[in-house]
């Protein structure tokens, strides 16, 4: 495939003001970028025709490939399709299939009105695209030497529309495949990898290798092109090889969105269970895992004990012990996932204990985290100090991150303390 | 203020490839939106100069302000600072305080190399924005009739950065003030209340309102401009007394993010406390409440209780009354929140049970959910249905709403149960 480049369109005031999140953008680079194409630009307009006009100029001077989102719609700000067969100098015409679904639609429906019609009306030519998941349909012309495919708005429709139809569209067009890895790392900053391979990276064409940073983590991202998927693959893998030994212990899964997926397939593999007890992170663990599909094979539950009455009452902590050593101290970290672990059954207990701050306690720095996990014979501990200037959201993210890789390295046979 | 026409470039590969969502441009026209500000385009463009460059012209030919996020950071492809210096005809001058700053830093740090020394280097005659979140700084100039502001990509940095220093630079060019007050809806959709206000807002000019989906909730946003902050409240509060009248019960708050900040100020102005039992939402319900600071005086800490047998363990269930009634019952949510309530000794008890998806258990459909909450001598029950078509992350999200409406309905002498 000749390299085309890509630019995203979406069209929508909601966005400029800052009312939505421009997902569709995201999930359509995605997309594309798994099939190796370059999207070079992502442009958000309003419901203007002249702004949307002068944008897809700008657009077709840049791009070859044009993908809209937004704008299909019945309602009268919807003008994507009336400006960009326009620009493209396209009539619009009536298309007799979406009709005949809009009256079959209109049947189950009130506030169905004579301007949703509208959305029948697509460039002449085009191939259409019917919407399985909503009524606006979507299509895909060529014209003037570019390739322009118009997407719906909501995510609910945009994303299964442009899978189902908007891949299959440009992968017919091209010879090449372009394939890419992740390889996620925990415990060293996007900045320390860049120096790593920075000499490497400078100097590779193909594959490529950049690294970026995560909220509280870090990745590299591997990518290659060739003929095919299998030729692509390849290729990366003495690149993957090399990295994976240069980064060692720190790299946690290649593929995965965050560490906690990376933990799931291990604790299944070995038939092992968790449980969580968090004071400072106040549950993030749990909900961080159960956001998992499937998490109830491994995940049994746990406590949240935000106060130290409830440590005792919940856990059965020893409320002198607790009175003693500080509601934050490694053996109040310790007792939680000891406790957790035998209360509950699992096979390892998660316990975490610490200042999210913003306020301190007088005692600690705001920052200071205890880590611990209980496994058969053994509890270890880590003792974080995540910085007084860090956010707390940041703090407890950190804090789980920590606990995840503690069960990864132990699931691994990895040393656990120290990082 | 004249009409500022802003453009936000987000600067960054990785937005391009989908690996990370733009929340920097939805967070920053947010806020530009509650000041009166109009953004009329995003643009995102990778880490590549000519193409930045092109874009900046681009952004100073049809805006007045231009807010850049990302590429501030020390990595080799980090280059927004110089182009945009360029582009206005400004060089790069080393920023001493910041020197220092990372001199400081990098004390405690592994992996501080020498490239974070650039990140030191600032447009000349530019105002500093210290990083308070991170070490790259941000600035602003005004060139050309322009007005330049740049950010941090992180959004953990771009965010606070931009209340802290991008907004008071802005509103200090003005003399004219718009403020603007949401109000938060729960129980009753975004196309309901517009129904609803449809033929006031069209007529409307100033003070001006309207009505935001959120992903599960809504809100109404009332927007005043006029030469005092005094002057544009005077002119909302008829308009927010009139929309609170007509809305009625499904208000929770105005001006909050979310419902649980709604009821935090209700349980600690009535010394209450309350503690949470979670099946299917898994620690969601507690981790939303202590993401705010000192939640600690009001939520006690609660039990994440995914598996029957954990049920058992850590909170007293009756193992065969769960065997009897099934996980997913009234009976279950019932005893849920009345344990967990005897247990810690809370004031207020909350349960929730059901089916998140995406797998069904047989028996009921995917969205199934129970919601109860236990008071002093009465426990009551929602039964939802959520809708088999929902993500889990919606079903999680709106049964924790759910729990929170009904604990601010019980707090506000509302009845709880239907909704």
């Amino acid at each position: 495939m000749r390299p085309y480049n890509t630019e995203i369109i979406c069209v929508g005031t909601e966005i400029l003001l800052g009312h939505i999140t421009n997902t569709d953008a995201r999930d359509v680079s995605e997309m594309l970028s798994r099939i190796g194409i370059n999207v070079k630009y992502h442009t958000v307009v309003g419901d203007n025709p002249e702004r949307l006009r002068a944008c897809v100029e700008i657009a077709r001077s840049r791009a070859d490939i044009i993908i809209t989102t937004g704008g299909l719609g019945p309602t009268c700000d919807d003008l994507t399709k009336q400006i960009l067969a326009e620009c493209f100098g396209l009539k619009l015409v009536q298309n007799d299939d979406e009709v005949r679904f809009l009256r079959e639609y209109i049947r189950n429906k009130r506030n169905f009105t004579q301007n949703n019609f509208q959305q029948a009306m697509l460039p002449e030519g085009c191939t259409v695209f019917h919407n399985l998941w909503g009524t606006a349909p979507g299509c895909a012309f060529q014209a003037e030497g570019k390739i322009v495919i118009m997407m719906p708005g909501p995510p609910v429709e945009c994303v299964p529309m442009f899978r189902t139809y908007g891949v299959p569209y440009l992968r017919s067009l091209s010879d090449e495949e372009i394939v890419s890895h992740s390889i996620r790392v925990f415990g060293i900053g996007e900045s320390a990898v860049d120096d790593m391979f920075a000499d490497e990276m400078n100097v590779m064409v193909n594959p490529t290798m950049a690294p970026y940073a995560k909220e509280c983590d870090c990745l590299l991202q591997v990518t290659a092109k060739a003929g095919s998927e299998e030729e692509a693959e390849a290729m990366m893998e003495p690149v993957i090889a090399h990295v994976k030994e240069r980064l060692g212990d720190f790299v946690y899964g290649m593929d995965v969105e965050c560490i906690e997926e990376a933990i799931f397939p291990l604790l299944k593999e070995k038939g092992l269970t968790f449980a969580t007890a968090e004071s400072c992170t106040g549950g993030e663990i749990a909900k961080r895992f159960t956001d998992i599909p499937g998490a109830s094979s491994v995940f049994l539950g746990g406590a949240v004990v935000y106060t130290n009455e409830v440590k005792a009452r919940l856990l059965g902590l020893d409320p002198e012990m607790i009175e003693e050593k500080g509601a934050v101290s490694r053996e109040v970290a310790v007792a939680l996932a000891e406790q957790v672990r035998r209360l509950t059954g699992a096979d390892i207990g998660i316990g975490v204990t610490g200042l999210a701050g913003p306020d301190g306690d007088g005692v600690h720095e705001v920052g200071t985290v205890f880590v611990s996990m209980a496994v058969e014979g053994k509890t270890f501990v880590r003792a974080l100090s995540l910085g007084p200037k860090r956010t707390r959201s940041y703090i407890r993210r950190m804090s789980g991150n920590h606990a995840y890789d503690m069960m990864r390295r132990w699931l691994t046979g990895l040393s656990v303390e120290e990082i």
